[in-house]
């Protein structure tokens, strides 16, 4: 498999060319570090956007919902499909609004979804997902009941294309700007998980897992 | 004006309906907490989305970038575009993978974008996109040339349609399963900005203002 996705009018970017990556590893960075999607399809000739979880396995992304849902019907019929995954690391306080901007990894993913419909490729799909967002959960609870498995549409969007573009920088002033008395930088964000809350039915005694604690800590 | 948007086929939440929200209040105030959108758009007949800066005055919001750009001139075309914008707020672990899930509150938003033509109008807009995300930072930089201005292309997308969806619980386990000895709750997410870093080419003696200093400490 090549390193990077190929270029086409569909994946190009064409905005501050620069920033844009093209390779796989990158695009599977931002992709691994993400908790939702926005997975866009079309709807009677409207676009809609939904935010969706996921999980990805080498180039195949896993999303699901309830299998009676808007997005897994419409997502089941359709031939194009574009998810995005967005990450703000921060915002750019250039000295002048026009260079102002913000730090982010984002990648956009083209591709045909289709309905999983082994119960089976099902089931792994929904690992796939969970351990995304909860890494080692997964072997912590119960298994799935089928009637669950059931009521599940899973869907797989293996990446036909894909670009990431990624701003990191400081801000890029105009040279007459810089002699402006302005402070200027970046302001950085973070996301983090705070502490834990037990709901009000924990057995007594019953503490969070190293896996839970890990969750915790996980940086995003 | 109505307290509410219309209930219709565009904007119906079909899916945990419990969760649903359509007083513009709400949707407001989660549009004013975000940073960032993702907007949907037909492109080909092809599902396109990308992540946008927005501002929102009463019940229309701004977009913005380079005049040229793809989703600039697509949005400026189409008249249906879609946008949601969604901020998580935690892992919510339960006993199973079925019940595990995320608390978030997100909109969505459906409406004909608009190019903004006139040149104040414009100017306005960017003032209130700029003002979304550093808030009181307009004021401070110096004013947008006539240059940058026309470079920079603004659509307005007035919400015609609008629904909320927040999901702040505790795991909403199976009967039976509240006797597995598993620790379940939730595992909040927090976003916040972190120590302000300057860049290289600050002026002696220009430290962040108290307007910067507000940014650091907004909650997101």
């Amino acid at each position: 498999m090549k390193e990077n996705y190929a270029i086409s009018d569909v994946n190009k970017v064409r905005q501050l060319r620069e920033k844009a990556r093209y390779d796989r590893a990158t695009v599977h960075a931002i992709l691994d570090a993400g908790l939702v999607a926005h997975v866009a399809f079309v709807q009677d000739r409207s676009p809609v956007v939904v935010p969706m979880i996921y999980g990805r396995v080498d180039e195949t992304l896993y999303l699901h919902g309830a299998r009676k849902s808007r997005a897994i019907r419409l997502l089941e019929r359709t031939d194009r499909a574009c998810l995005n995954v967005t990450l703000l690391d921060g915002i750019v306080l250039a000295r002048s609004a026009f260079n102002s901007s913000m730090n982010y990894r984002s990648v956009t993913v083209f591709g045909t979804p289709q309905l999983v419909d082994s119960h089976d490729a099902r089931l792994e799909a929904l690992r796939v997902i969970s351990e995304q967002s909860m890494p080692g959960r997964w072997d912590e609870l119960r298994a799935p009941h089928e009637r669950e498995i059931k009521m599940t549409g899973v869907i797989r969007l293996d990446i036909e294309s894909a670009s990431a573009k990624i701003s990191d920088g400081m801000p890029d002033d105009e040279d007459e700007d810089y002699d402006i008395p302005i402070w200027a930088g970046v302001l950085p964000l973070e996301s983090s998980f705070t502490e834990l809350l037990g709901d009000d039915r924990l057995i007594d005694g019953v503490a969070p897992s190293a896996v839970v604690q890990g969750l915790q800590r996980r940086k995003l």
